[in-house]
């Protein structure tokens, strides 16, 4: 039977997508399950095994699957390992032959992975906002600030294959954040969802100033974002904070590669009318000249869920 | 006549140089002229052809020149210009054709050019540090900080032509040292000679510490240097800060393209005895766990004024 189609999977902290995908990028079938309720990584392939094939059979896809494609967090390319996730409850257990291991559940399936912001860049190459583009930076800002970086068309993987850590690169030298990596002051302590949460939290807490959120018991990135909407101060100053923060980052990120845009995916990406315009200003002001008001900020076109699986099953056809 | 030699030109903010080379890398003549005596390009060209045509002659190379190549700050791969050069006196009046400009003072023969750093890495990696090596960042640590960005074998030039501005990246956010691009904070500021220089004067100014460098007038990061080698605990204590902002800022650059090496190069990484174990030090205390002791960190092998010609000369096998 031809091998006419590809799974995609894109494993999150929380839950992790899994679709069956057409040649033209069309979801036949698709399912999520939990990534948390284990701490050990066999019971979770053994599950995302189960879902597969459940999809399979939805689809009518027995015997034409081509390729498995994985976006995960620190999925490394080259070698089809998940090494020291900090964000996976089972991942922080050193180095994890996740490829090998999904292969083996899969009865034999190739399996190609990366981490889950290079497998999102590369469906806003082939079908979103960077069609075209040959040099791009993708940010996912989700439960953690990922990064897939794209130049003269191809993800960058770097030595080891897992370059693109932009999460990771220091916002706050002195007093910043602790992060899940160990370190402090990460991008990704201040502007990822939980970054976002926490900003309202230690604010609340240092300041007098009136805020609806003052209400809430445990507070989201979604509770400050439903704040801003209603036109609450205190939620709006978080938001232009996140803003300048990443504004100023992305300065740094841009004299790197030169990109011709930024891409912002993932939920908090959602925020974009209170985001863009800190962003810009922070770009503007902390980039050489040379790029000041030139490099394009865009939010992908694609659907969240789908754009996941997209970029993850786009890996399969290199199988 | 066979063209069978190529001219590499690395252009500085004080003396630009200039040499014929072969197709094996050895350097037949070659030559120096100051690139700050003049605030025009036009007699900059002018006297650079005059240089160009005493060395051809020095070597008998008449009508053997194939291509010319060129490193010079803020030079543009793509389109052959130097956009807006603030560490060269004639570069900082907008855009200069250099590469048409040259290409008619030397009737016709072809000229291609890129920024000096980005030259110095191809040096670096078809003769010296970096030979075999497919990814690793090249550091110039000169007037200002270049650098030259190799990923998968191939200089990042990104979407515009100037990616690799590593110099201007943010070193310190708040009350940062002006930069000559108009920003504050730059790597640069800090970490080339003339940041070393800065330093030393901040300091000694700040601070009743005793040091050689009291009794001098208008210091260099020379003097420094000297100063350091005579035990004096000032003009280490700079390096040591030198050597941590540098790897602070290395620790970013491991996540952005998670290079095999970082290749230091240029007048202050003379000072390697005393930079070496700060850089290394504030690198893995500031990369991600994965990075931490894996990224080498080495210094050019080729004589400097060599290296800075054949990384020029590289370019111009290209033509």
């Amino acid at each position: 039977m031809e091998k006419d189609l590809v799974i995609g999977i894109d494993v999150g902290g929380q839950t992790s997508k899994c679709g069956v995908v057409d040649a033209r990028g069309t979801v036949l079938a698709q399912t999520v399950i939990r990534s948390d309720d284990t701490d050990q990584v066999e019971p979770f392939i053994a599950s995302l095994a189960d879902a597969l094939n459940k999809i399979i059979a939805d689809a009518g896809a027995e015997g034409r699957i081509r390729g498995i494609g994985v976006g995960v967090p620190n999925g490394n390319y080259y070698t089809g390992e998940v090494e020291n996730a900090v964000n996976l409850k089972w991942g922080n257990h050193g180095t994890i032959a996740f490829a090998d291991m999904l292969h083996k559940a899969m009865n034999g399936i190739p399996v190609k992975l990366t981490n889950d912001a290079n497998a999102a860049a590369m469906g806003e190459m082939t079908y979103g906002a960077a069609r075209g583009m040959k040099n791009f930076i993708m940010i996912t800002l989700g439960t953690g600030v990922g990064s897939g970086i794209v130049i003269g068309g191809e993800v960058v993987y770097g030595h080891d294959g897992f370059a693109g850590e932009l999460g990771h690169t220091c916002a706050v030298r002195h007093n910043g954040r602790p992060c899940n990596c160990g370190k402090t002051g990460c991008l990704e302590t201040y502007a990822s969802a939980t970054g976002v949460a926490r900003t309202a939290r230690e604010w609340l807490d240092i300041t007098d100033e009136p805020s609806l959120l003052r209400s809430l018991d445990n507070i989201t990135s979604k509770d400050v974002f439903e704040a801003a909407k209603e036109g609450d101060k205190l939620a709006l100053k978080i938001f232009e904070f996140t803003g300048r923060i990443l504004g100023e980052k992305f300065a740094d990120f841009i004299e790197f590669s030169a990109p011709e845009a930024i891409v912002l995916f993932g939920g908090l990406a959602r925020a974009k009318a209170f985001l863009t315009e800190p962003i810009q200003k922070a770009m503007d002001a902390n980039v050489l000249p040379l790029w000041r008001g030139k490099v394009k900020l865009v939010y992908s076109q694609l659907k969240e869920s789908d754009a996941a699986i997209l970029g993850a099953s786009a890996l399969a056809w290199e199988v």
